[in-house]
């Protein structure tokens, strides 16, 4: 996100010091233990210039890993539509931040959280903060968050074996095949009934 | 697996050359393009030998890199049974995987796939040419490989969320709600009609 106003020289100084400072403490103390203010004072800047360039922690640490995941983007693009496809607009949502600007991050991201324990607690801390918690509270069933997490393992190795690994029977299919594969499952866990 | 008759000193050391010139031979050439007999040449030994110590090239590559995947007796276990039964009995059997002896193996191997390009050829290569297609052969529908492989896609996701990252609503999990959640998904995968 760049300023929202009053571009002066040395904005884009500060804001790299603040996501500098950002990723040093994300990665330290985690996502839930790391706040604004121990960013802002790492980074030896007001409070207020953190909220000046950034709208909230997960709005700092996307930007700071460079994510192509912007909760308060595509919360409400997966919200919006009917419930029984709701499956289909999460898989959608998926393949299109595979094919969109910043998808490698995610591969550096994921290697990285299979080899370091701090990433691998900074990425789940993150993705239960902020993207798991975001699709349970609209899925108004039983379990939100075991339903939110059977979606995401679904589709982290979905995207590990086919875009990263390259799996071919999984490369020969195209995106619509996939959505109608696997849409179904995700509507199932989201939406169906919880099992005996 | 050990000798089979007549352990002599010197057997230990010959089967661990075997395999170094194995786990040599497979990061350079590939699954596919590794022979038992470029493994003989390189560990300079007949290729009698490596037939007299392994079953062949899965064998060899499972003791390689230590992988508690050995199709040759995993795949029995999956195809006995009611055909209704089947994405049951693959869920069951990638739970006690991890559960098993070297299951951390699984973990490196993954985590190397992520990072070398050699790596990941290998794994894939592997899987599709020893569990991918034995679960396929079993699946007497259209498509095979692209079922087995969709079923691979949902396993790895969840074995690194589950097991790896370590996602609290999936830790929370039992194995039996594993089982519950997962086994519909991977049934519709093998034995459910096409999708439109």
């Amino acid at each position: 996100m760049s300023p929202r106003s009053g571009r002066r020289a040395g904005d884009t100084d500060t804001r790299q010091e603040i996501l500098a400072a950002a990723r040093s403490r994300f990665a330290e103390d985690g996502y839930d233990a790391t706040s604004l203010r121990s960013i802002a004072r790492l980074a030896d800047v007001d409070p207020a210039l953190v909220h000046h360039y950034f709208d909230g922690k997960a709005d700092v640490f996307t930007a700071a890993f460079e994510l192509p995941l912007q909760p308060e983007v595509l919360l409400p693009r997966l919200l919006d539509g009917p419930p029984d496809e709701l499956g289909e607009r999460v898989v959608r949502l998926f393949l299109g931040v595979w094919r969109g600007p910043g998808a490698e991050h995610i591969v550096g991201i994921l290697r990285s959280a299979l080899t370091h324990d701090a990433a691998a607690a900074m990425l789940r801390e993150f993705m239960t903060a902020t993207m798991l918690e975001g699709v349970a509270r609209a899925v108004d069933t039983d379990r939100p968050r075991t339903r939110a997490a059977l979606c995401a393992s679904h589709l982290v190795g979905l995207g590990v074996l086919r875009e990263i690994i390259g799996f071919q029977a999984l490369r020969d299919l195209d995106d619509e095949e996939v959505v109608a594969w696997v849409a179904p499952t995700l509507q199932r866990y989201l939406t169906g009934p919880l099992p005996d």
